[in-house]
Parts: C-alpha cells; structure tokens; sequence
C-alpha cells in the first residue's frame, strides 16, 4: 500500500478534496474545447458596408483596400451572418425558400471558387423571380434543386461544415434582412445540427432531377 | 478513524469505485431532473385528428369522447407542436407573421381560457387575410398587438412559460402546415429562450397602440 492511500486513511477529507479539484478541472478543460457557437441574431440589420469582409475571404493574403461607400462598418445582424457563412471550410447544404440577396450570392459564389463543396436547395416558384441569385449560382458551377411540389420548399437553413446549423424566420433577401422583423439561431449542438443535416440529404435525394416527374 | 476509511486503506479500489458510482449516480439525477426538452420536427405533417388532445386540455377530467372523424390518429409533427404549446400553464408569447390555423386558434383560446396569460404579436398586412385567427383571438379577449411599418413582423415563434421556445420556418396557417416543407426547433435551453423572451417584450412595447402614429 502507497503512502498516499494511508494519508488518505488518516485525512479522508484531503483525497475527496483532490478528487473533486481533479473532476473540475477536467470539466472545465472540456467544456472549453467544446463550447459550441450559440448565437440568436435578430433583423432588420442596419445597411452596412461587406466589402472588407468579402474582400478578406476571397483573398486573405492581400492587404486590405478599403472600400469607398458611405455605408457604415462594424457589427451587425447580418456581419455576423455572412461571417459565419465565410467560415465554411469544407461544405456549406443550404435549403432556402428565397434567395436574392447580392451580398449573400457572392458569398456563396465565392465559396464554391475557395473550394467548398455548395449545395442548393431552393423553391420552384420563387427561384424564377426577379433578383434571384440561384441563375449566377448555376452559371459558377454550383448544384441546385428545386422542388416540384405544390406546396412551397419554404425552409430558410444553412449548414457549414456539417457542424453550424444557421436557421430561422430569415429568407436571404435585402428585403427581409433590411426591412423585416427575422430572427435567426447560429448553433453548434448536435441535437440540432443532425436532423437538419439528414433533413436536408433527403430533401437533396427527392429532388434529384433525374427523379423529376413533370405531372 | 472508521472502520470504512480503514478499508479504503486497505483496498483503494473499492473506495474509488464507491465513489465513481457516487457520481454518477447523482449525475444522472441531476441530468434527468434539467434536461431540456430539445425537439426538431419537419413538415408537412399528414393531416391527423386532433380532437382527442383539444378535448383532454379542455376539460382533463372529463371521459374522452371519440371522435368520429375518419383522420388518423397518432404521433405526428403537428401533434407534437399543439401538445407542447397545450403544456402552457402561466403565460404564452405569440409573435406570429401569418395565424390562419383553426386548431391552432382553438388550442390559444382554450389555454386563454385556462387562465393562461396570452399575449399575441402579428403583422398588420397579413393579420386581415381571410381566415386569420387574429379577430376571433380579440373576440376572446386575448390581447393582440401588430407592427405598423412598412417591413413584415415575420417571426414565427412562440414562449410557452418563459422557458420553451417554439421557433422556425413554418407559420400557422394550415396550407404551411399540411403542404409546405417547414421546419420549428422546441428548446428550452436559456441560452436561445432569453433573447427571444428580450424581443418579444421590445416588440411588444415597440406596437403598443398607444404609440401608434398612423402615418
């Protein structure tokens, strides 16, 4: 028998202690590498120049040029979207009823140069509507589906790296995001983040074009 | 020194042990006493008798009647979100852009009846479409505030007791419910509840009809 289990006989309380330290430290170690992104974002968003932060993701290595708009910087609502959106590293599923706005296209567009893998879920009906990025989308080369059905694909969801789930009231329109009362949740859990990722794969499945009825 | 503290001594293992299963015990005690309810449900949701639930929040100690309607009965998304919005016992926010769903509208007046303290924000455009649920709300006495601006109150969510949220894509009008693919997330974790409990109230105050400019 070891000298510490015979202290530990004489001061049962000092081994407790140690465990207790021992258990806590351990828990704050994990929760530190774990601590996933929880956000709630709220529109409309004041107009705010991106320029500087689409700039930065299509080229990090360039110095910044900055932009000569009038539109102030800084945080906000919809910064902190396409932020969130440029973090994408690997893969980016998104699901969206409408999609017009120019600022999130190219974001998008350039994604899909920066080699991320992009899939596009979208509406029929609204996807045809004038402003509607999904054209430039297909036209750089990035897939898309859309529903045949007659009900809308009115899902407004996001996924980046299979892991941040972005989703909400928010249609990625000017209009919504300048004008409209949105909310959207950014977040990291797991529980979330699954079922939206098998969602989204058998949406993707049933709209496969090759599957297309034209009734 | 007790007879136990001089076993540990002896057998340090068995100490450990104890007190591994010490806690883990109250691990999962305090796991299932906090759990958070944290549900995805995706729609369409076939279209199902709701009677039987309707009727159980209506009058708990009453014999079921069965209901004659020939709709299915069971476990379906639309189910799942009336039973949790039917859990209300204190207080429910509403912050709805479209409410044209008539089991939805019984399910608010019922727990307005109950004593539950309703609150309802809508928008102003879409509040007067046929079929809304807003005016038979007022008619009950549930107090209903909407935006006067010129951008939708396009949220869809809603606060069950101030601490499950109910939030996503879907509206609560039945053509959403039965034909749209649509998605709401019920979580009752603080992190994602508290801000929207924040904007309701700054909503709410923000379309109190005393401020109201009518421009």
């Amino acid at each position: 028998e070891g000298a510490m289990w015979t202290a530990g006989a004489r001061q049962p309380g000092l081994v407790l202690a140690a465990l207790a330290a021992l258990g806590l430290a351990l828990e704050v170690l994990v929760a530190r590498r774990r601590r996933p992104v929880r956000e709630v974002l709220f529109f409309p968003s004041k107009p705010s120049c991106t320029e500087a932060l689409l700039a930065e993701a299509a080229s990090p290595d360039d110095a910044p040029v900055p932009c000569p708009c009038p539109l102030p910087r800084g945080d906000c609502a919809f910064s902190r979207l396409l932020r969130h959106l440029l973090s994408a590293r690997r893969s980016l599923e998104l699901c969206l009823f409408a999609f017009s706005s120019p600022q999130l296209g190219r974001a998008v567009r350039l994604l899909h140069r920066r080699g991320v893998r992009v899939r596009v879920v979208t509406d029929a009906q609204y996807m045809a509507l004038k402003g509607s990025q999904i054209g430039l989308l297909r036209h750089a080369g990035i897939q898309v589906r859309h529903d045949q059905e007659s009900g809308y694909m009115h899902h407004k969801f996001a996924i980046v790296d299979r892991k941040m789930l972005i989703t909400g009231s928010l249609n990625w329109t000017t209009e919504a995001i300048q004008n409209n009362r949105e909310n959207i949740l950014i977040m990291e859990d797991a529980e979330y983040v699954q079922p939206f990722l098998e969602e989204f794969e058998r949406i993707w499945e049933f709209y496969d074009p090759l599957k297309y009825m034209f009734f």
